[in-house]
């Protein structure tokens, strides 16, 4: 230590809002070079080059060949499959010395569909899977958390190319477990969700989520039966039907000053007999779609009023169209369109899809707008007085609605995506038309897999998940050295010993970073705790009478061992 | 090799000039994704990541320590040093969704000398060597040769920093034998060239060059001697001076129709007694040059007839200030520089500097211009009839030229540019002003030196440098594989030999690629010799007769070993 290139640091930095992050860059293992972009100091890039190693063994396990890409990259293929402007400003772009455009790559499947279609022409050649360790760019609209969520950061990127559905199936499948035997050997704490493909486009996808009260993605999960799911991706069950029979007539009342869901039901138990809540009443929400290369379209989205519409999941369910919110011009547009008093009747007599919340199912009776000012319907029953255009993911999820399993309630929880998993299909294969010859003569289109891990990411969410509030802790799989040795006793007998045990150790092909500095005991403490290793030894007061100290960083115990066994108990214990 | 992810190609691609650019596309190591950007598919990374552990070994054993860097960097520290814009369009730049201007690292010594600024306050932090392992980014003109000058490539580059003068002369030693090591290690020819250097700044600087016809940098040598230099970086002997006695003073000629410096030796030879050449005729050609900062100034620049003013040297001997030939408008504004007849007079009388090529000593004699149209000067003497400001490395370097060390001739030869060492000083520490408390309690600024190795361009030159007619052939140090096993027999038991002694090789710790194709021999002999691997193991038709043959592909000699002794003989010719 008295050489390595380190400095902790007393504070926290000023732009550091979660533990990762103070803990990192207190500790020396990252630093800010700009904003979202940090760079790796000697004790980090151990970690990060420790999570590559794993990284690469599982992948290998699973057979895929490693290749490595270019970062930068000609705009012709992003281009092609639209992802040129789909990306928006989370894309660099720029322009190289003959004004070509360029672009930092955020992810590949352009570049390697290309490269097979290029090297491979037989039904012999496949499956393949081909994957990368390569530093990637997203110009992020916050970078944040420091390496948590960076501008440039080093991904696990692969893909899989298959002559079938079932070959992508096992490819994903592949992918899926050695994902979770990397996850399990680096000891990150993580589910797998069901996730929503977005722009990323394709069927079936995947995300492994760490768990992580500083989590920017929230999901749910039954923990009765272990179902998990992003929000975006959580199906709601269907309503069973109820019979119409002996339901009232739907009834049209004026109802002054309810322009709000509680201000109508608040008319309703005041009015009416019963006991109505927001759930009785039927949200109109409109919005405009536009499906790739159509036109804008009006479409209305009935919820229950005791829930609010949550875009994210509209959005996911209406992928690949787009989604905007109405403006006054387009209300001024379509003046069948009463603002707070819309109603099914209304938009079915004008032609406007209408589409509602799986719990709106056939024989539920709702208290709803009725098209014109201050008037509302009471007792519109779906499948009787109007007939949805079908089902759509758009109400809010909350904690304790019903698991889409029907084992048990749903509760949300942040989570790190530090994995997702995607079955393309053939998105990219069709856009540059990547076939090969089948076993029958004939070409066959290639179905491809896309699956990425987030390797700088896991080295924050390792700090994340493991820290207390000493510092960081390192799993052993991912520590920058196995053994922290202090030297806390100034007799040249002990530092000497101290060194002869660190080149013991060095011998047995531990990994052992020795502080040798001219420090006090309690500073060297500190730091030690800091930086993390899981297991530190001090020869301190007690070399005189024989012993070394081994403490565990984890669970905070230390034992005392005879100088003589030292060496072989330490090793002992780091080999598990 | 039957799930290996490679296609060899019969043609060379049609956009490669040089047989390295040319193999290791036909050989499948890298493809092409934009010009000058490279893909690096299985074989070229295994390659690309050999040379990367050999380089990391001996910089680790010079006790510099690995870190990483960003590559998109924030503009501000380019700014300060002035690199930003001194770059030119060699830059990539790029702005964020912010606005804010980025760049993508050509080189870090901006970052480094920041870098350390923040971390250390002690003298006894010193010294400090930190190295990457990298992609960096430049946008050549003409990208060219493949990998061998890339606009995205892989650098080792180090930097160290010292207290002192001294500390830093050790650091650049200890680079400079780490290269040696490195390069004698990949088994590349090379040659250490004294060299300037240019926009990097600082003081003392050498190239390695690795020799090849293809290389775009032209240096010289001694063969008596062993000296070696850039061109740029030759010194010109000084000529000794010539008493003056006796000589005949000057005396100006009309000499019509003699713009040239040939049409004035024949006027010479045919007007005056003797026999002249081109080396008797003094020719001053004028630039304008700018200090930084400063403003445009004329220069004259003397150098004998027979020699060109070779711009590049010039250059290098006036860094940091600019150089401009005279535009016609420059020429105007100056009445008195007589087009073709400038002579050393009229510019000490209108007060502009002149300098000279070394060889133009003192009691040397002249046929110079004589400062008026149609007139020239004979017999000027250098000391005696005008006096220069000084000497200059202007004129061009030739085969035959004097070595500078005086023992043998100079003889040019071209080469690569695969390492540069660079004794930085002060520049970079300044402009950031990175200091330290010294022992005295006194602020210390740092001193910098630079190191790069061309990580990625040391893949081609392995290539460039050791291939032959029929392919590609490794270095033991960065093979792909140890062992390329060609399985040349359809018989089940050789099949099965050959896949039992690719296990045995396999556990011996061997790197084995076994050509399982259903190929014939032929094919798969042409594939093993345009790969490259130093040893080919074939199991072909002796196998039947207990024998399978073991093929050195750089000698291309073959042996018949026993199959029961096969797995220790070749591991014996693969260790060594």
């Amino acid at each position: 230590m008295s050489n390595l290139f380190l400095r902790t640091l007393r504070d926290d930095p000023a732009d550091a809002e979660v533990p990762s992050h103070k803990l990192l860059v207190r500790a020396g293992y990252v630093r800010r070079a700009a904003p979202g972009v940090y760079s790796w100091l000697p004790l980090g890039l151990r970690v990060l080059k420790a999570v590559e190693r794993v990284v690469r063994d599982e992948m290998s396990n699973i057979g895929a060949q490693e290749i490595l890409l270019p970062a930068l990259l000609p705009r012709d293929p992003y281009e092609e499959t639209g992802r040129w402007t789909e990306y928006g400003d989370a894309l660099f772009r720029l322009k190289d010395r003959k004004g070509a455009d360029m672009l930092l790559g955020p992810t590949h499947e352009e570049l390697f569909a290309q490269l097979v279609k290029g090297e491979y022409s037989s039904y012999k050649d496949l499956p393949v899977i081909l994957y990368q360790i390569q530093t990637k760019y997203r110009d992020e609209e916050r970078p944040r958390a420091g390496i948590l969520r960076g501008r440039e950061f080093v991904m696990k990127d692969s893909y899989s190319f298959d002559l079938d559905d079932d070959g992508l199936t096992t490819s994903y499948h592949a992918h899926r477990e050695a994902y979770q035997k990397i996850f399990a050997r680096l000891g990150v704490r993580y589910v797998i969700v069901a996730a929503t493909s977005g722009a990323m486009g394709g069927s079936a996808s995947e995300e492994f989520l760490a768990e992580s009260e500083v989590g920017e993605d929230t999901f749910v999960r039954c923990l009765e039966s272990g179902y998990a799911a992003n929000v975006e991706a959580v199906i709601t069950p269907a309503a069973q039907p109820i019979p119409f029979d002996g339901l009232p007539p739907a009834k049209v009342y004026r109802t002054p000053d309810t322009p709000t869901i509680d201000t109508l039901v608040a008319w309703a138990n005041a009015t009416l007999e019963g006991t109505f809540t927001a759930a009785d009443t039927l949200k109109n929400v409109m919005v405009k779609v536009r499906a790739p290369g159509g036109d804008w379209e009006l479409l209305g989205v009935g919820v229950p009023g005791d829930r609010e519409v949550d875009v994210k999941r509209l959005e996911a369910s209406l992928e690949p169209a787009e989604v905007e919110l109405l403006t006054d011009a387009d209300f001024a547009a379509n003046p069948f369109l009463t603002k707070g008093y819309i109603g099914p009747k209304g938009l079915a007599a004008n032609g406007v899809r209408f589409l509602v919340d799986p719990r709106i199912g056939d024989g539920s009776s709702w208290i709803t707008g009725a098209d014109e000012p201050n008037h509302h319907v009471v007792g519109l029953v779906a499948g009787r007085d109007f007939t949805p255009d079908g089902t759509v993911e758009a109400a809010e999820v909350r904690d304790g609605d019903p698991s889409p399993d029907g084992k048990g309630e749903l509760v949300s929880a942040k989570g790190i995506e530090i994995g997702h998993i995607f079955q393309l299909g053939r998105k990219y294969t069709n856009a540059f038309e990547v076939d090969v010859l089948g076993e029958n003569g004939k070409p066959v289109r290639l179905t491809m897999g896309s699956y990425g891990v987030g390797v700088s990411r896991l080295v924050a969410v390792l700090a994340e998940q493991w820290h207390d509030d000493k510092g960081l802790r390192w799993p052993r799989a991912v520590t920058p050295f196995d053994v922290h040795l202090v030297i806390a006793n100034k007799d040249q007998a002990a530092i000497d010993g101290a060194q002869a045990l660190a080149a013991e150790l060095d011998a047995a092909g531990l990994e052992v970073l020795l502080d040798d500095r001219k420090a006090s005991p309690g500073v060297k403490f500190k730091d030690a705790e800091l930086l993390g290793m899981p297991t530190v030894v001090v020869v301190g007061r007690g070399y005189a009478n024989g012993v070394v100290e081994v403490r565990d960083r984890f669970s905070g115990e230390s034992v005392e061992v005879a100088v003589a066994d030292a060496a072989d108990a330490i090793t002992a214990t780091v080999r598990g």
